[in-house]
């Protein structure tokens, strides 16, 4: 860990300033003053596969055609060698269609999947956790020393978060470096945009480490897991399926990562304790995160 | 504010104890010494209505039959004056039917909201919306004074959120008195088996104040309204969208409440400035919620 931060090493890091992410709004404070305070955007963004209509997601606007690609990979909906061949987004009606090349199975599918689940809250949960039959996750190390050196530049790097606060940030990690760091207003939205951009990228999800900020459950592990990486830790905690799964599937779950201490529920056998938990300093004040457990 | 605690109000208080909600998961920590923590139960609960499977959710598994009525009830699902015969709830199969006496009506509206909306996550977003038009929540009086006793109250409630962490509370109150505190791993689980208890035991949304650990998004706003309930609180953060519809219907909508500090960016005609701010104990260690913004 170095004593200035240094963010050189992501791909993509946020961009707080951003024009239409965040809002300055009017209201009172406790003590009757007027204050204006930045709030983050939420808007409907609708996603096609093809012809069909699939989901309605509630986002903050910034890469749709990630955020589409992805949540359409890690339904299942688009199977492995599928090839995209256009990804059109259309910000006047707020809709991203994705094309494929073989758009008559999958509309045939959709339909069985939409009549079969309903109108899932969360995810089509059925169809998800039939992606997991028999899948195993490739070994790994993971070094302590990463786990500490990610958390550190990650809480510190100036994000929506930090500037408005009220949403959710997922890093796509390599060793002790951040490389692309999503975050959305919406629950699985960024992780699914950095399934859509390592989609988009053709980059392998061997050695990579996932850190987000939300809780350990079931969903997030389902979704880690389809994307095939091995590690998966949070600052937050734990559900007790989140767990089973990742036993299940052979993932690593790091759990409560504050300042020097962490919990590993999940895959302990990739960890590699090279640093001394004692020489890690507490989080200081500014990096800690401010917010309770959220919708 | 008294100086010891009393839970006496309570109707439905939190029951961290109760077997099955949460389960100790073993695993080791940044020492490498073996640890048991107790971690929330995640399971999937799937309802009917009448014939009709409508969604798989996922939750901790209490007050299921409250779950489902409040969903279907807040999914527009349920219309006014719509007798509701039965729910059965069979534990084996984890489903939960809810039986009303004009089958045939409800289904053929269920199907085409399917057909339109597709698989939806987080909610049936375009419904939701239609039953806010004409909508304006009644005059009501908020003293200061009560919502700070509110969450003084509330952040010391034994709670599965104090003894499991990674878990969702939300808290149907009537001035300084929390009556129903219901809590879930799932999103909007808890405010939905609030709702299903208001209509189980008849009770009015009039001169109530619901208080949430989560954040205040559209989909928050817009189910505290159609619930009828004019005050929202949290200790958490504002969408841009949840503060304009919010405006809107007419809800008070108070976030970032933490010691003697709140931020009121809606209706804010409704606040009672009965108590001076500075009077108020700031938060002690104890009560204030460890979490990091939530999956």
């Amino acid at each position: 860990m170095t004593n200035h931060d240094s963010f050189d090493d992501y791909l993509i890091a946020p961009d707080p300033g951003r024009a239409g992410l965040t809002r300055a709004v009017e209201g009172v404070d406790h003590e009757g003053n007027r204050a204006a305070i930045s709030v983050v955007e939420e808007r409907p963004l609708t996603i096609y596969l093809n012809s069909q209509e699939i989901v309605t997601a509630m986002t903050i606007g910034d890469y749709p055609e990630y955020l589409a690609l992805g949540f359409l990979k890690n339904q299942g909906m688009l199977r492995e060698g599928e090839a995209v061949i256009a990804v059109q987004y259309d910000d006047e009606i707020e809709t991203v269609v994705v094309r494929t090349d073989s758009q008559t199975t999958y509309e045939e599918k959709l339909k069985k999947k939409t009549r079969t689940s309903g109108c899932a809250v969360g995810t089509v949960f059925g169809d998800m956790m039939e992606g997991l039959e028999g899948l195993t996750l490739p070994p790994a190390e993971v070094r302590t020393s990463w786990l500490y050196a990610l958390a550190h530049k990650i809480n510190r790097t100036p994000s929506l978060y930090l500037e408005a606060g009220a949403i959710h940030g997922t890093v796509l990690c390599e060793e002790d470096r951040p490389l692309v760091y999503m975050e959305d207003v919406g629950r699985h939205n960024a992780v699914d945009k950095i399934a859509g951009w390592m989609l988009s990228e053709g980059v392998s999800p061997k050695g990579k480490i996932l850190y987000t900020t939300g809780r350990l459950t079931s969903e997030m592990v389902i979704k880690t897991a389809l994307m095939g990486i091995p590690v998966l830790a949070s600052r937050s905690g734990f559900t007790a399926w989140g767990v089973e799964i990742a036993r299940q599937v052979g993932l690593t779950l790091i759990g409560r990562m504050r300042g020097q201490r962490f919990v590993c529920l999940a895959g302990e056998e990739r960890l590699v304790r090279d640093i001394d938990p004692k020489s890690v300093p507490e989080e200081d004040r500014k990096s800690r995160r401010k917010g309770a457990p959220d919708a």
